[in-house]
This record gives structure tokens, C-alpha cells and sequence, in this order.
């Protein structure tokens, strides 16, 4: 199966599969429609579409990054395709940290659940005291306590915490380091004692459930034992670092996805409503102008993305931090515009819950996208210090 | 009592008996808080600040337009402010139309009650087949029947038809007419046989209830007596615009109110939150160009609502109407870029609905605004026209 | 005459005197129409139209701010309308230096020859090594020399220098003083010794000539008695940001009349030109729009002016300096945003120098409204800081 | 030599023998330096990096459009860096159009020394009364006279006209034929009796010279031979066309070449400049976001124009029609935005021909790239157009 076919085959199942779940989805929430995407995700594994970016020996496709972006870009399209064939965050990210740091007893524990889609999981580093954008800045503790490891502290943004089985938690266990060496990654069960998902929040109105969620998380003299430790102690905000990389990229991808449906939902709209009779709005001149900018930018954002995901291929993902952050702030934008001009030439229909696409449920919840894995701010300035240390001292006429 | 002490008075009751129900709103619906608005309604007349719009003979204060505008503007700080006073769309507007045109009898049977608050009203105008955009194409038809009138149709976005008394139901009356010539407004009371609220729109997630809702209504031979006709057959399309002339100047008023209060939320938080010890957002040279550009902005908006309000006060809406389209376009991308930035500053609390101000929820409900009472597009033909035909054949150098 | 008729005679003014001459000003220079100018302003002594900025004790007509502003948004439409009334910069805020601060002696000598127009002055401050934003850091030195001082330093941009009798000199005095009190004003006549005007600056590819032109001046060893100390010692940059408040609203008045021209262009060209046999450029929809943006944001723009000109009669210019920070931002970008798109409905003919109005002319060498007089990020941080001091603080729902 | 080590001597070829002729260019004007450009490109051929864009057969180095474009793009940071190796607009259009339809004659006359370098050439078609974005209506007539042809009309933004040994003259033949079929080339040596170069065009306030000037060009009653007409009769708009598509790629290289030198200057002022001892300008956050702007921006340009040469390579320069409107618009744009910025971080120095590289007259004479070949609004509709085309039907959520 070349990789056209099976860009076509992840757009046939997209089609035939996920597509029908959304309205009850997006009326009546996750918990509802979680049966029937547990029938579509055993279907993505009998059709050989499940976890394409996992490695084989976990059941999964293997896809490089470069074309994994393909695949995500098609499944992102819908608020479902990720996790209909098992490439969802947070787990993927949690999955890659398991994949480079798990002892072999963790893998067993729960790598290997999780790549099969048994169990869920989730991420909790971001705390409701401290600003996300600073991630060396946390109040969370670990404290050795016997054997183990009692943590404290409150986490928010645990994204899918509703009915995670563990949480990778992100806890300060050294104070008095170096800032990037304070922290530790820990596995916590969702079932230790102390460990307590305290509500999911609202987010533009809806507190969602199950993995459309998001959780707020205590932990109060929670104590797990050594063996929950994941990688090296110090290393945990390196390797969350190590994390967000492609998970930016698997976002960035879902984004153009998202913008490329928004496309499409706008041009057909202006070509189906008339705003006079035999007068479609698409004869409007500014209607043809949204859909060309977006066209534009969408064409720049595809590839953008894509050449990123080349750079994490060939450099990984600290070698290729400046062309994620790029794409980050890029992608986000093009996006957020191609939902907004998408709404408008639907008119009243476009803020509500009804259009054929949805666009308003998007437009809302994605947002966030501009905020989370580091807010535009944060990539601008990741960019702009590249630009000046590359840029700031050379002779004037010449340079790449 | 003069100008500012009156201001001073809406700002304390706003600040002492309206911002304390609208947390209980957000979260749980306007029919929650119905109950603790009537006592703040009740201390509203008492207070002296009941309907400051209306006139003094229907319990109002009769400020003119101009004056009104600064009131309106304190009170849109809060969703719930208009309501609080009586002067909340869509009975402001069904209030003017029935002091202009209604008889003696429907003066006494709904403006009298109305503008005592004592039942609420809608307005059912636009059809989910139409474009709103285009106001004379509709399908909804009143035939007559009798000494009275049958109505067929189906229209939506009927804000606040949930509880409402009657609706004002524009209906094509004679098809064959000049288009701007052909419908007809009628008093349809909702407990009139073949009038049935549908359902309430799931806007932006929320089918909200009560006031805080927008109506798909149909109307399935619905029979209305002769005296329910409002205003000349074949003069609906002609109040209908008329009734959204200063409808329009009272949104922009309030979403001034709005961007106000965005601008204070987006320098508060950059004020208190830290990006790291002792730094505070606020030092970040971006977070100050979000705050001088909305600051800029709204000072631009404050003052050309203001001169609008004046030229409709002078020249009455249709005079006014190039100036009406002006601060429809601008008030509104105002107000969504102030929330918007207002959003960013506080990071994820700000997609939440636990930010100290209410900005999720207004950057969501209000997207709304650039479409609503004529899209962006179709008040800047307004705004061109005028141009060209101002300055189109002129020669050079001279002119305004 | 009332304020009508007078705007009414300087648009006549400007149309019959000033508009004839722009074609070869533009083409040719300002030498080549400086001896037709002469006339102009002969004519405007006799029309009861000079100098009305100045008050009537000097010849002016003694205009408060807020009806200046009138005035001289109309002449703005032309690049020589300031001058052929003898309201130019840099004249203009030198006139009100010596009004305010000249001795007896330094207005009969500078003073009143330049508000009867008999000589033209300049400001020396830019320096070319030193960031013009950060006007407390200039290396221009003034050191007592016997009776008088002896002035060193280099200055840009000043403008009109060529021509000019005399130049007002801002040089530090006590390089040790705190650092608003460290420079000084002197009045040095362009003949004395030791001061150079080594070149006419190429601005926008040209050099220019007589006031219309930014020179560079040197001052070596160059020596200047006592008596020619302008205002108070360690007084020169309180005194210099005071001339720049009425001068920076002077500016924006004359770009509300640029972009009021642009407006006019762009509507003309749009009405006029073709773009098939019988199809104006006006019936496209995206030059509506053009036209729509520019005429909301001129609006807007128009209405900000006015009423920081009321600020600064009211308060000084110290006082209303958020305000004068706000419309130099925001005129700046609605002018040169008028003219793009002005040159852009224009076509090739727009890029050239034939246009019916300057558009390019203007466009280009107006650029600089966005550097000059303090660029925009200084005037944002003004403003920021200004909001930040004003709700930084302050409880969430209350506030003006 | 492979790509790298190519790319690498266009480098060192701009920066030790192009870039030192730039001041001079930029101050005098292209006559002054015309005879060290011409040893120039002596040392290009010597060096081998004559005409990248030719075949072999003419002395050329044969690059497929994708590898042209990375050498356009380095050459393109100096206005004169194409002229230097003969692949400057118009020749490089001409050039193309005589290898695809010269015959043997009119390549031994006019093909052959145009790519040898010896003569220059220019291309006459957008007419002064008529707009340019209708390429379909045109004056000029060419009707036959005995054995030839008798032209007469007037061009405009003829570039390069004064110099030229022959324009290529875009000429109705038959007016009475489908619009796409009227129009005919001919190649009129400028020697021809009734052939006038009127003058050059004062184009942002410089007429120019030699190759860098925009002529008018009258034709009345020039008679040519019949062996003058290029191609076939009636095949002139078709030909015009097809010479603008890769003509435009070539522009969209050279702009980003231009954007790449902007963003340096703009880091490099950014890094030196101080705001205050030891303060540089790129400490202040809004000069990082202009950076970082800047770079994604540019990153987004430079892999669109990668993307769309390839697409010309392989589809021919109609079936890239699309992707070469998307990035005509998009890196005009990303161009002309990091001019400003670069001129706003150079404040005064920024609008003077004094900065270390020519941005203001990069900004000023590359505004025209909004409008030349088709201005942003045209390409836009032909992009809206083919969207429109591909989604304005299909169903919702399948989809690319």
C-alpha cells in the first residue's frame, strides 16, 4: 500500500466512520458516543490503520514524522480522527515518553496497554498558580518519603483526566537546583490514594467528559512508589520539553486539517447560499478575497508543517525547536482565521451548533490553540533570539 | 441628579447588585437568576434608574440618544446590565416600534406592560432559508382570512422568544410588490394556536433559556385578528430598519461596555500575574502594544458611537444610517480584539469560565456582533456607497 | 465671519492659490515655487487667513486649538497648505517657543520676523549617532565660553534647515544633571561661525531644497553669546517635549486632510476607471471594501483629533499626552493606510508621479509620521503605562 | 559543481562585485554605473554563472526553474544582482518568448545577442488609458500595410525601454475576435521610424535610466516587415500570458531574496543600536515580534515559491496558474511587511538612502509588486475562482 492509498484509506475511514459520530458527539459529549468509537477503533486496527505513529513492534504503522503529518492532517479534519485510530494527545506524547525513557516494568505497566488502546492517560504539569508559559516555575513537590515519593500540589489543564488510568505528573524534587534540573516526571495511578481529579474545567462553556476534557487535579500526600519514577531524576522538564516537540507538530498538522475543512465549508457554502435569488454569495467580491487568503495561507501552513516535520525527522525535535515554533505560531493563525471568515459566510448559522461542519464547536475550542504548548508569545520570542543570533553580528549584503 | 451623577448611580448599582448575579448566570442559565433579577429590577424603579430610554409618560427617564449612550455603555459591562433597567434587546426595539405605530388598544395591551416589565417580547424576523442579509427575500407569508390574517412560516434567532408575551412577526403580506414594499409586521401573542416555539438554538454550545436564548419559531396557520396588524400593510421592511437604527447604536454602546471592560481585565491580569518572580506580565513589551492598541481603539469607538448617537438624536436613523453602518463595523471587531487579547494575556484561565470577568463567555456570544443587524459586508457596501456617491464625481483637491 | 465661512475660504484659499502650484513643486522642488508661494502668502495676509495659529497680537487669528484643527486638516490636503499660511513645521513650534519662553529681546529679533514669515528657522535635535526615541541621550555639548558658550555636536533632521535664519539648538549643559535636566535650548543664527549645514538628507530619494528638506548640521567650536539661551539653563528637554505636544496634534490634523484627499482619490479613480467597457472599478467588492475602511477609520480618526486638540486647550499638552499619543499612533496608520490603498485603486498610475493627487509623493515621504515626533512603540509604551497605572489596580466589574 | 557550491559563488559573486556598485546605483542612477556593471558580467561569464536561467545551447547554465529559483533568490537581494548575470526582467521574458516561438531569423537577430548580453530589449503591453488587469482591452492597433504591419498606440511601463534595441509590442490585429484571440506580437527595433520613447515614467519620484527606468512609448504609423510578428497572428495574449508565469516566479525569488537582506538589516540595527547605553533595540519585546514575524513569514514565502517552481517545472506555467497567484500575493506582502519593519527598527535612518542597505528604495520602488503582473486583487480571484471550482460542490467532510 503506497502512501497515497493509505492517505486515501484513512480519508475513506474518516468518511465512513468518524464523520457519522460527530453531531452526537458534539450535543451530547464524549461519554456518550465512547462505545461507538470503541467499535471504530477496533475497526481501525482490522482495517491496519491503527497508531500509525507507533513503532511496529507496538502495533502500530511506524510512519516517520514527515508522513505521519499526512495521516494527521486528513484525521484531523474531525475532533475525533486522532483518537479514532489511537494517535491522540495526550497519550501519544505520554506513549513517546514511554517509548524513550520506560523502565522494562513500566513499558509492561503501561506502554503496552496504552498503545493498544486498553487505558488512557494524561499529563499534569501546568498548575492554575503559576503561568504555563514559564515551565520552570512550579510549586508541585515530591519529596522522598521511604522508599517512594510523596507529591503535592494542584495541576490543571491534565487534558483527558476524566478516566485516565495514570497520570504522568511533573513534580519539583529539587528546589535548589539549577531551574531546568528541578523537576522529575512521575507515573501516578489515577488510583493511588491522594490523587484526586477534582472537576473537569469549563472550557468555553462545556466541562466535557472522558478524554474531551479537562481536568483539575489534587494531589495530597500522594505517595507512589520508586518505581513510578520516569526517566532521570532532574530530567523532567527536559523531557517534557523533548515532548512538546512533536506533540506541536502532531497539533500543527490536526490545524491545517481543521483550516483545510474550514476551506472547504466556505466555498461550499458561498456557492450554495444565495443572497438574492440565482445570486450566490460566492459572486461577492470579499467572499472570493476569504477564500483566497485562506487558500494562501493554508498552502503556506501545509507546507511549513511539512518541512518542519522533516527538520524533527532529520534533526529531532531540539534541533528543530525554531521551525516548530514557527509552525506553532503560523499554523494557529491560519486556522483561527479560516474558521472565523468559514463562520461568517454562514451568517446566523455559523455561531450556532447546527452547521453541516463544526465550525462554531472549532472556532471555540481550538482557541485554546494559541495558547497551549507555549503561547505565540513564547514562540515569537523563540524565533526572534534564533533570527538575532544568527542575524545580529553578520556583515550586511551577504548571508543565506 | 446630572450627567455624571446618574453614571455614577448606574455604575453602583451595576457594581453592587447586577455583577453579583453573573456568575450564577454563566454557570447555570438565565432562568437560575430570573428570580434575584426581578428584586434588582424592583430596586431599579426605586433607585430611579428604571428604562432610562423610555419616555417619562411610560415610567422612563427620556434621555435622548446622545445621553443614553453613556448609560448603555456602563451598563453592557455585564451581560445582564441592559436587563437589569428594561433596556434589553429585542423589547428596546419592539418598545420603540409600538410608541411610533402601535394603536391606543396594543398600547395598552403590550407597551404598557412592557415597559413596565412585566412580560417580555421577541422579534421574529429572520429565516433559517433566507440570507439575513437580504431582508425583503422571505418566505414567511400572512394571508388574509377573514376579518383577520393567517401566518405561515419558520423563523429563528427570535432572541428571547423563550418566556416571551407576544412576538413582532414580519410576513410577507403582498408578494407581487415593489420589494420594499411587500411585508407587513403583526402582534402575534405566543399562546395564539399555530404559533409554536421550536426549539431554542444551541449557539456556541448553550441553548441557553429564558431572555438569555434565540428561538426557532413556526408559525403553522396561525390566526391573528385584524387589530394584531402593527403599523401600515406593507410598511414591515420600512420599520423594520427603522426599529434597528438605534438598535444598532445600543449594541455598540454596549459592546463599548464590553471592550471597557476587557481592556481593565487584560491590564489587571498583566499587572498581577507573574511570569516569573517579581516579573510580571505586564513588563513584556508585547503585553503593552495589546493594551495601547485597545486602549487606542476604544477610545476611537467611544467617540464615534458617541457622534453617531448625536446624528441619530439629529437626523434620525435614516439619516444616520452611513454613521450607524460606521461603528457597526468598527465597535464590533473592536470589542472581539480587546476580548481576544484580553483572552490571551490570562493564558488558560482565560478559555475558561473562572476568569474574574466573564471574557470566554462575551468573546464567544458576541462573534455573534458581526453578524447580527446586518453583517460587516453589507454595512460596508453602505458605508462605500455613500462614499462614491459623495466623492465619486468630485473633482480633485477640493472638497470636505 | 463664522467658523464655517472661514473653513470655507481656506478650502477656496487652497484650491485657487495653492493646488496650481503643487504639480511643480512636486516635480521641480521647492525652490522653483518658493518665489510663487511668496505670493500665496502675500495673499493670505490680505485674505485675513495667515498665521491662524498665532495670536492676533503677532498678525494671527488667534485660534484656540480645537478650531485650528479645522483649519489645518483642510490645508493638509496639500503638502505646501501649512506653509502658504505660515503654520508649518518646524516654525510653528518654534513661534511657540519664543512666545513662551524668548526675552524681549529674542522676539524682536527671532520672534517677530518669523510670524510675519519674513525668515524661516529649524530645530536642532536628532542626532544621527544617538536613537531619536531616547531624546535624554545626545552627545551635542554646550560649554561656557567666556560671556557665551561654545556649542560641539551633530545634528539630522533638521528640518528646513536649509534657508533657515536661525536654528534652535538642544545641547547639554550639565552632563552630570539628572537626566531631564542635563540639555538646553540656544537660538543660533545659520551665520555664525563653527555652524555648518553640511547637507540636505536624501529622504525618499531626494534631498529636497529650502523648507522642504531635512538637513544635517554640524556646530564645531561654534560660539554664541549669552543672551541667545533660550528659556531656562537645564530647561531644554522639558522645553522640547512641550513644543512636541500642540506640534505632534499640528501633524495629525494635516494627515486627517491627507487621508481625507486619499479618500476622495480613491473613490474618483474607483468611479472613473474601467476595468471592461462600462464596468467601473467601483462595482468590485473588494474596492468597496477599500473604500468602506477607509472612510470608518478617517471617521474615527477625524473625531480622536478633535477631541485631544480639546484635551490639550484644556490641559496643556502635558496633561493630554496620552491622548496625543493615541491619535499620533492611530492618524499615522489611517493615513499611510488611506494612501496605500488609494495607490493601489490606481494601478501603475499610481506609483508614478502623475496621479491627479501626490498620492505617491505622499505616501512615501509621509512614511516617516510613523519615526518622527516619537515613533509608534514609544507612543504605545505612553499609553500602556497610562492604562496599566489607571486599572492595573482596580476591582474587576467597576471602573469608567 | 553541485547546488551548494553554485549557490555559494552567486554569493561571493553579489557580495565582492555587485554590492560595492549599489551606493552608487541607488545615488546616481544606472547610466552612471552601466560600464562596471558591463565588466561584470564579463567576470559572470568568466565565472560561469552567466544567465542561469538559459539553455546551454545560448551560453547559459540550463537550471530547471526549482534550482533557478534558489540563485534568483540569492541575486535578488541587490536591485542589480539579476542584471548582473543577464537574467533581469524584461530580457529573461523575451528571451523565453523568442526561444518558443522566434523563428530561425528573429533568433539569429534578436535572441542570440539578448542572451549574449550585448543588447537589451524591452516589452510594451499595459496601455496608459486602460487598465492593466484587463489584458484582453487594448488600443494599440496594428493593421496590415502592404508586405507588414502599420502600428499605433501608446504603452506605458514599458521597463527598460530606454536602451533598448527592440520592444516587443503587444498589438491588436483583430478586434473583432474572441477576446483571447485579438492581440498579436510584433518586435519593433526601436529604431524604427514612428517608434518614440516619450519618456520615462517618474516613477516614487525617480524617471530613471537605462535598464532601471518604466518608458512611455508612442507608436504612430511605425511600419515593420512582416517578419517582426512573433508567433502566431492572434496568438499574442496567449504568448503574453505564458511569458508572465515564470516572469512572475522570478519576481516572487527575487522578493524573497529582498525579504531575507530586510530581515538581516533588521536584526543587525536591532543588535547594535542602542536605546540607551547598553540597552540594544532587540531587547524591547515588540522589535522580537517584528523579527519573528518576519521570519515565519518569510519561512512560509520561501517554501510556497519553492513549491511553485516545481509545479511550473512539472505542469508548465498554466497548469501553476493557481500556485503562482498564491504566492504573487503572499510574497509581495511578506516583502513589502519586512521592508517596514526593517525601516521602523532604522527609525530616521530608515527613510533616508543612507542606511547600510537600500530599504527605502526597495520599499518605494517594489511597492509596484502589489500591482505589476496582475495586481493582489486579480490573482486573488483566480485563486477564489479555482477553490470555488474544487469545493464549491463536493460533499462535507471527504475531502484533500
Amino acid at each position: 500500500m503506497d502512501d497515497t492509498d493509505l492517505l486515501e484509506s484513512y480519508r475513506r475511514f474518516l468518511a465512513d466512520r468518524v464523520l457519522p459520530l460527530e453531531t452526537r458527539f458534539l450535543a451530547e459529549g464524549f461519554a456518550v458516543v465512547e462505545p461507538a468509537l470503541a467499535e471504530v477503533r477496533a475497526a481501525a486496527h482490522e482495517e491496519g490503520l491503527w497508531a500509525p505513529q507507533l513503532p511496529r513492534s507496538l502495533g502500530g504503522l511506524g510512519l516517520p514524522l514527515a508522513e505521519f503529518a499526512e495521516v494527521a492532517r486528513v484525521l484531523g479534519r474531525s475532533p475525533l480522527g486522532h483518537y479514532a485510530v489511537n494517535c491522540q494527545a495526550p497519550d501519544a506524547g505520554n506513549l513517546e515518553l514511554l517509548i524513550d525513557h520506560g523502565t522494562d516494568d513500566q513499558k509492561r505497566t503501561y506502554l503496552e496497554p496504552l498503545a493498544r488502546g486498553e487505558i488512557r492517560s494524561c499529563f499534569a504539569m501546568t498548575e492554575p498558580g503559576r503561568a504555563g508559559s514559564n515551565p520552570v516555575w512550579m510549586d508541585t513537590r515530591a519529596v522522598r518519603d521511604g522508599d517512594g515519593w510523596r507529591i503535592d500540589g494542584r495541576k490543571w489543564f491534565a487534558s483527558s483526566a476524566e478516566g485516565a488510568a495514570f497520570a504522568v505528573v511533573v513534580a519539583v524534587t529539587d528546589p535548589e537546583a539549577e531551574r531546568h534540573r528541578r523537576a522529575t516526571l512521575f507515573i501516578v495511578p489515577t488510583d493511588t490514594p491522594g490523587y484526586r481529579l477534582e472537576r473537569n474545567l469549563p472550557v468555553m462553556g462545556e466541562a466535557g467528559s472522558g478524554w474531551a476534557s479537562h481536568g483539575e487535579v489534587v494531589l495530597e500526600g500522594c505517595r507512589v512508589p520508586a518505581g513510578t519514577l520516569l526517566g532521570g531524576e532532574g530530567e523532567g522538564f527536559r523531557m517534557a520539553q523533548e515532548r512538546l516537540g512533536p506533540g506541536r507538530i502532531h497539533h500543527c498538522m490536526r490545524w491545517v486539517g481543521i483550516a483545510e475543512r474550514a476551506l472547504e465549508a466556505l466555498c461550499r457554502r458561498a456557492s450554495e447560499r444565495e443572497l438574492a435569488p440565482g445570486t450566490p454569495l460566492a459572486e461577492r467580491g470579499v467572499v472570493k478575497e476569504w477564500i483566497a487568503d485562506t487558500a494562501i495561507e493554508l498552502e503556506a501552513a501545509r507546507g511549513m508543517v511539512r518541512r518542519a516535520a522533516a527538520a524533527v525527522d532529520r534533526l529531532g525535535s531540539r534541533g528543530a525547536r525554531v521551525e516548530i515554533s514557527m509552525i506553532k505560531v503560523f499554523t494557529a493563525r491560519v486556522m483561527l482565521d479560516a474558521l472565523d471568515r468559514a463562520i461568517q459566510v454562514h451568517g446566523g448559522l455559523g455561531v450556532t451548533d447546527l452547521a453541516p461542519d463544526p465550525l462554531a464547536w472549532l472556532w471555540r475550542h481550538e482557541r485554546a490553540a494559541r495558547i497551549y504548548d507555549g503561547p505565540d508569545e513564547v514562540h515569537r520570542q523563540v524565533v526572534a533570539r534564533a533570527m538575532l543570533k544568527r542575524f545580529g553580528g553578520t556583515p550586511g549584503g551577504s548571508g543565506a
